[in-house]
């Protein structure tokens, strides 16, 4: 595309119009706040810079690895420079799962002649198989819902295969997600029961390619000896696997894996705040995760989170905005596999029976900010569209109800507002829990939008305040 | 991010009652084919395909090249195997200036005593340095205003270097590239004035990396023996030459290129049509630009607008719509060095007193579309208002006023509908054209839903019709 620079200067004024007619709308003091933080954001950031050391230095923080207690630290230290009021860890005993070595998998097809390798590799949670590894027939299924069609007779002594791929034509791509995440979650637990010795679950991805996805599954009360292996095979692979079985039903899947479960182990959730003017023991809450899956960096999932969290409190300090209510950001400790940082801190804070009023989490990727889903009642809900005005000029535009975070939802009462950032999430399942999940596919001015965006709502309920339940709806 | 399935579901539940509400709000029959239009182009598309042709096979296709005539080629049998009333070519004369040798350049600093290489390229219809190269001192300036201000006796002999940035905290990067593209444009005819032998630009990229951004220049009337070489540098480049110019204020820069031009030769642009049921002699277009620069493959600029638009039609023939309307693709040759195709389509349907009602062009890359912009009469803008809610659950969102696209710009009149698809901007200067414009960067989805998006407004005003400047405003 090029530009003819005399229309372009046109287009600015016109946008400059545009942009002030919204403005009348709009309190003006919120106008140009917001302005602000987004100017910082993206002239003065910090949260690249943070996820490159996060990323590349650290890498994949897995509950109880080293990497997760060296990010714990390097964000603490991180957030005392900055001169919050307080900076401090909770502690939290976080289980411990280990992928072991690389795990191995090839279809033998044609009695042994032939054998193709093929990408594989443990699901969180997942027993290891034998030393020597495992190979079976393979049975294909749709979804949990096929092994009671085929029964225990088609199923006993094979690996089950759950090949249902995520929806392309739903424009929501965690909707897609949400109808497919069954059989990863619950898969081995469900075959199981029918005599399946092990299982493979087609990576929740749309795109085409050779990484396969982990994530967390479940055994639920499956006694010990009982459990099966379960690993995630790349969607090239699935294809490739389905595409053979209609040629040879009788191939042989053959897999290795050693991961391995440890005794719980301590870690912390990291948690810096600006204590309140007006309201000192009224809490609101911005956070991501700061453990990953192993495979990849954790950038998008949920390095973006952490460090765009951060840089909201960054943001309103350098504006020298005093906050009405106490803002805590919280950098919780295993989301992935456990949600043990998210519960603990809701414990704490009914222990210590601190109110909270707003939590806000980002941990849907760093890319290019659409707007906020909202988990809260109907007052707080009409308030949030009032100021949509406010936004548009940085294009966020969307603004529904729906869910938050999943470390933040253990907050939920009547009267918080519990909120999620929702970035646009075409590209999120590309890397998703993967190892193509790298600082390098994480745009510096799409992480920064989103932190801007972040601290834009958490200043307007800050300033504005929360509504009861009982509140007037003011439409 | 994990998510727990059942929440999702009631996510899924709670996103269907709401699309249902807007629904109601809607015609069913439209909100129906906009269904039927995105599930077809993200289930079953083809434009990423033939990008995928035109990018990996074909690759750059600067106009007059081989590889242009290649894509001229290629796109016409792609469109003749789909059927459609027409398929034709549509020549138009267009410049030929090659890059020849890939270029070079280094940093003196120190007296000669150490070079640093820089990586440049030639900026679109610049001259060649002579074969030894062009060696000089560098004056650095922020912007063809500050020549004024230097003056002959700081320029005269030197190499002006205009490093003015993108201004990284404007939302809308188009509205940033504007602001900095003059450099590029007229930077060298600006110069010359001022007696300098050569001219450097800052790539027009808001990312620091190692690619130097090519894109047209102008001399102007600048007599032949007058003109002087101009190249662009990286964005890294640029920072450096720039902090080694305030230590060094005397190096030296080098650079050589073998740039050429050649006379005009013959190239064309490529049309397809579906021929109206109502109105034949009433068109409507929908487009992109063939060709491209030539250091990358061109992608998103514009491979992506043309195998959208080619989709536009296939998309509509899949549904078995019967457009009212005549609706052409047109494959405009020649946008980026000299808007040839345009002209000349623009020309021919003035000749032939064919009466074009609406143009739509995509030439703003393959990312995630967001909306339009519109160049019209208030009439049709208030028409698009009132399908807002259409687009909705495709989260198209943006309806603006504004610019549309080079190509149909010469289409222009008072009862014209001028549209421009508008995705997601903030990578599209990451890549505009350098060497990383390339396939892996563009992702599937967010090509089909832009083809989806495009179809869709198409879709609509063929039905509804436009309107004149002297229909009444609809509020």
């Amino acid at each position: 595309m090029k530009i003819n620079f005399k229309k372009a200067c046109f287009g600015i004024l016109f946008i400059s119009i545009c942009n002030l007619s919204i403005a009348q709308k709009v309190n003006t003091e919120d106008s140009l706040m917001l302005r602000n933080l987004y100017d910082m954001a993206l002239l003065n950031g910090n949260s690249y810079d943070w996820l490159d050391t996060l990323s590349n230095k650290i890498g994949g923080r897995l509950s109880g690895s080293v990497e997760a207690e060296q990010a714990v630290r390097f964000t603490k230290e991180e957030l005392e420079k900055l001169g919050f009021d307080k900076v401090w860890l909770q502690p939290v005993m976080v289980p411990k799962w280990t992928r072991g070595f690389k795990e191995y998998a090839f279809i033998e097809s044609g009695e042994g002649e032939e054998t193709v390798t093929t990408d594989i590799c443990a699901l969180g949670g997942s027993v290891a198989t034998s030393e020597i590894g495992l190979k079976a027939e393979v049975i294909e299924v749709q979804g949990i819902e096929d092994l009671e069609r085929y029964g225990r007779d088609q199923i006993e002594g094979k690996i089950v295969f759950y090949n249902r791929p995520m929806k392309a034509n739903l424009i929501h791509t965690f909707e897609a997600y949400g109808g497919c995440v069954d059989q990863r979650y619950a898969g081995a637990m469900e075959a199981a029961k029918f005599g399946a010795v092990g299982v493979i679950v087609r990576s929740m991805n749309l795109k085409n390619d050779d990484f396969p996805h982990t994530g967390s599954m479940t055994y639920g009360d499956t006694p010990i000896k009982d459990r099966i292996p379960a690993c995630a095979i790349s969607t090239n692979g699935a294809d490739y696997l389905s595409s053979t079985l209609k040629i040879q039903p009788d191939l042989q899947f053959y897999f290795k894996q050693s991961c391995k479960v440890y005794p719980d182990v301590q870690s912390h959730n990291v948690i810096a705040e600006i204590t309140g003017s007006q309201y000192p023991n009224k809490y609101m809450v911005v956070g991501g995760h700061l453990d990953s899956w192993d495979l990849g960096d954790g950038s998008h999932d949920d390095g973006a989170g952490c460090v765009q969290s951060m840089e909201v409190l960054r943001l309103l300090k350098l504006t020298n905005y005093k906050p009405k209510h106490s803002i805590r950001v919280v950098l919780f400790m295993n989301e992935e596999n456990g949600l043990r940082g998210g519960t603990e801190y809701a414990e704490q804070a009914k222990l210590k029976n601190e109110q909270h009023v707003f939590a806000l989490e980002s941990d849907s990727g760093g890319f290019t900010p659409r707007g906020f889903s909202f988990d809260t009642n109907e007052a707080n809900f009409k308030q949030v569209l009032s100021w949509k005005a406010l936004f548009k000029p940085y294009l966020i535009h969307y603004f529904e109800m729906g869910g938050s975070g999943a470390d933040i939802g253990p907050l939920k009462d009547d009267n918080i507002v519990l909120a999620g950032l929702r970035p646009d999430s075409q590209r999120y399942f590309d890397y998703h829990h993967a190892a193509s999940d790298t600082f390098d596919a994480v745009n510096k001015r799409e992480l920064e939008l989103g932190a801007a965006t972040m601290a834009s709502l958490v200043y307007l309920f800050d300033k504005y305040g929360t509504k009861t339940s009982l509140d007037p709806v003011k439409n």
